[in-house]
């Protein structure tokens, strides 16, 4: 088995259907990862030890994922070196506005990169520039990826050239 | 010295300016209490131990204050059984909503009992109000300070219908 | 029949299946508790009159569920010196924070210890964490429930490890 | 001395800097009023009583203000048959909305007319209109209350095509 | 056929399904009505002109719903000395947060009597209590419809103290 | 074919389902234009491409259409010389105010005319009334469409005085 | 005296310290305009007679600045079909936020071109844009005025390349 | 001189005040970068070059900070492959919320690593936590920073402990 770059922490499973994003674009840009459920609340303890082991265990960058107050990004962030993305969580009475405070707004010192909410799919591009940063292969990777984004774009609009709106909503709706 | 029977945690000296309303009402009120500055994010082992031995130092509630992410009130509360109080601090960029939305909407299991944005005297009342449950005395007290927030309303009003708006509103402004 | 302990009130039966989740954590921690439909606006004197005599029929601690305005919480803590916890109830048209703000929001020397938006739950075991102040037995019960929590996620996280992601959210989906 | 028709309630006399525009108004408008401070939470028999015999004294609308969790207006309007109008103050933490919110949500059965953040001079002409629709006299002194307005914006105008920009500004800041 | 009292504007049918909450009200308080559809926006000048004749016609409360920017009934305020309710309508976007804004935050000199969003059934008895300070038989009727209001909450509390709160809800749900 | 005046811009096909609004109100008032999708991230050259090709082109308005960050109104407003109208899509998280305040709040020097949260209707109408101001026949083709508006309401009022709001409601319910 | 093209029109001259922006950057642009004060509540007819009449007196655009409630740009949109820009004025207690909401979600029918929370400059850019698209004079003068605009930015650059940071900071804040 | 590692980018020199925050924490952690002004708005091209260009020669990093509808960060990393860090800036109207949600609300694909509204320190911080991951010595750097982070929490508690609540306020106070 390979050594995980990027570990993915999760608050509880039910965040898991949107982490899944992550997990599977890090798949696509060839990064290995590992993924738990260790809520800061719940298991404050298990966390501590997840984040303050993290470095040593050769981990370079941690993906946390909490919603509502959503302490686990910083309470990860406060134990460890690495570079922590939190990604707020959608939440059913606020939308995801208290879930995205609650990870950015971090004091002086302890830093959390926060990406949009529900924004699993990005934490995991994000983990990849970052450990691109040290690893051409894998920005070469990011760099394909954003390329095969583009080429989607194009793609769309010329169908859409050649179909017209009506046509193509409707194609769409099927 | 009296064993402090509240202990009030803030994340930074930034805040006590604002905290010292609780421990003047603490005061006013005859309820012990000890502070101490203790960041969740710049010292959180010191914090957690703080959390982890209050019960056994005989502490019976906590009082926790914290600004932006604010998780200070949410990682105590994980590592205690003894009720937390939350005390968001105002932010000079969103108000405390920020605070406000970290501390109080915690995640199930985990309670944080929220007090206003910078209602640090009102954390102080709560703290007694707990304690009047099982210490009648410190219930009384609570009483007399109700009754004399009471009287002190009475006494404004009756200035009020002596003086009338205008001469009441001069006398304010001196 | 036992002395009920805490005094759930609720301004309205719609709040029911919401504060549901309050009743069934206090069955768990083994505290008593009366529930009663006491609205701060349809029923003043009613309310009024719960909230004078609860500390002479030995309630310990009152949980006030409402949304919108959300008047009662704070109108039954203007009333007794009892410990006063709120529920804000999520609302149709802006998600709760309305209710929370109404709640939270208190003047100074009147304070409601206020738990997340819809978190009933949080009431209870906050409920119960007061009471534990006074009744070491309660305590133990809350600690428990704290394991039994720890627990959970353990598990979950033992699961996930065992099946991977895609296997665990197949699990989820049925 | 004349019987009052107007009752202006504030919660705190903090609030009186705002509400004098609510009498200056009305003394404009040539309506009788009387207030006092009475707080929903500090004082809540007196704010009752100061309610349930309002209709009996012969005061004709309500008018209450307050801020933050704010729930004088509701408290009173839930006590008696008149109309209750509700001034929302503005707060140092939200802006007053806050304070918007706890007096505008009311729930269904119990209207409370709430005016804009601060809106106190509104307040008063909302209550001049309400007794408007009973006595004829005050009606009328609402409507030149209106054209006045109307004509001091004219003379704004003219004053700025007389001036143009520049000069006007400078008059402005003098 | 009688004289009606209240006059309610919606700017659009969209608005109708909320607002028969006001025409029902009215018709169990006993008060005569009419209800029509046009928009600030679409037919300016009928508006207008339902705004200016509403006095004459003896109309003694305008209710004026409206979502969005929702300038209807500011606009009917400044063409009318005749209290002027606004209901904020819902929006699928902001919750209505839009419409409380357009409508509550008028500027001096020209009041509308807000209402909670979708306070439709509120405007109705706001109008009432209005009228009931002129007319003694609508306020007796008003008074009796909060009596009513108090008599469901007593009854469902007696309901919920007899069946226990998992029978109540299974009646909820049938 | 003839020459479009109106380029429509949108991030992502997802957001087709509302521009249609656009495309159908610019057929409706006799408005020729183009569609493309071109995102602001993933296509960012082409995106720059056709903002500062538009001119030459001989497009007279551009409208942008984007959710969330939703950047491209104002990455193609900096690149033309064009009055360009944004459009903010609505998000399944905040609800579009993320996309109103990234098109609205845009800098000095580079402005964005920007339409109510997926107000795609209204940017087509705008855009005809932006070219009316050189095109008096797209000019009288706006004022016909508003004299149809205002027609609309008058029928739905007419009807709603004939049936009644019962009857009208459930004509609206088949 | 030459023909003014933009009409722009405030509600209260308290908007006037803003809206001088609009009227500097129009006469930098060469662009002919007047300026009054009608307010949408206080003179309505006043309003809706400036609005009928601009067409025909040859204003090409219109912009209304508001704020609070701001129904200005609305009610004289729902009056011509001229495009109209609105401009949210700050109000102190929810930071032009209601301004906002009430300018920009305008209802199907009659769209408000939007700029930015007192941002006077841009209104005036974007109506020299939209007369630009008449004018090839006018849109010269835009280009131009953007070119100075990046100008001005390089500039700022290159000073910050020679001075650094710390002398940079002290030139700014002699 | 040495090769900048760190590209920091400014849409305006008044962003500078706060942005003195990043190069001061860079400096303190030997991180060298370079610092320029170039706007999204007003020097697209200039942007788009810089942001073209970072990569090869040999920034690692990117910084950009930006208020209002903040297009920057967004803008700079859909034409780079580097790791790109947002700043909100605070804005005078949204207290800087139109800030955030422009930078962090980005779509997938192209993501920005977000962090507190001015929190221009933590930038700093984040950027050599990621140059860590490649560059050990920058890593001990941040930990030595976080370290005397600590250390100065722990003094700032010590000399509360020693001097109380009240001398110690005044000393903050000189």
């Amino acid at each position: 088995m390979t050594q995980p770059k990027v570990g993915i922490v999760m608050g509880s499973d039910s965040d898991l259907p949107v982490m899944r994003d992550t997990t599977e674009v890090l798949e696509q840009l060839g990064v290995e990862y590992e993924i738990v459920i260790s809520s800061a609340h719940r298991v404050p303890e298990k966390t501590a030890q997840y984040a303050q082991s993290a470095e040593e265990r050769r981990i370079e960058v941690i993906i946390a994922a909490a919603g509502g107050a959503a302490h686990l990004p910083g309470v990860i962030a406060a134990l460890t070196c690495l570079p922590v993305i939190g990604v707020p969580i959608k939440t059913s009475t606020l939308g995801g506005v208290d879930s995205l405070y609650s990870i950015v707004q971090m004091p002086r010192g302890i830093p959390v990169a926060t990406v949009a909410i529900n924004g699993a799919k990005n934490a995991g591009i994000l983990a990849a520039q970052i450990i691109g940063v040290k690893d051409p292969a894998v920005r070469e990777k990011v760099r394909s990826f954003k390329q095969e984004l583009a080429g989607a774009v194009a793609e769309k609009d010329k169908k859409l050239q050649e179909l017209g709106v009506t046509a193509y909503l409707e194609q769409m709706n099927k």
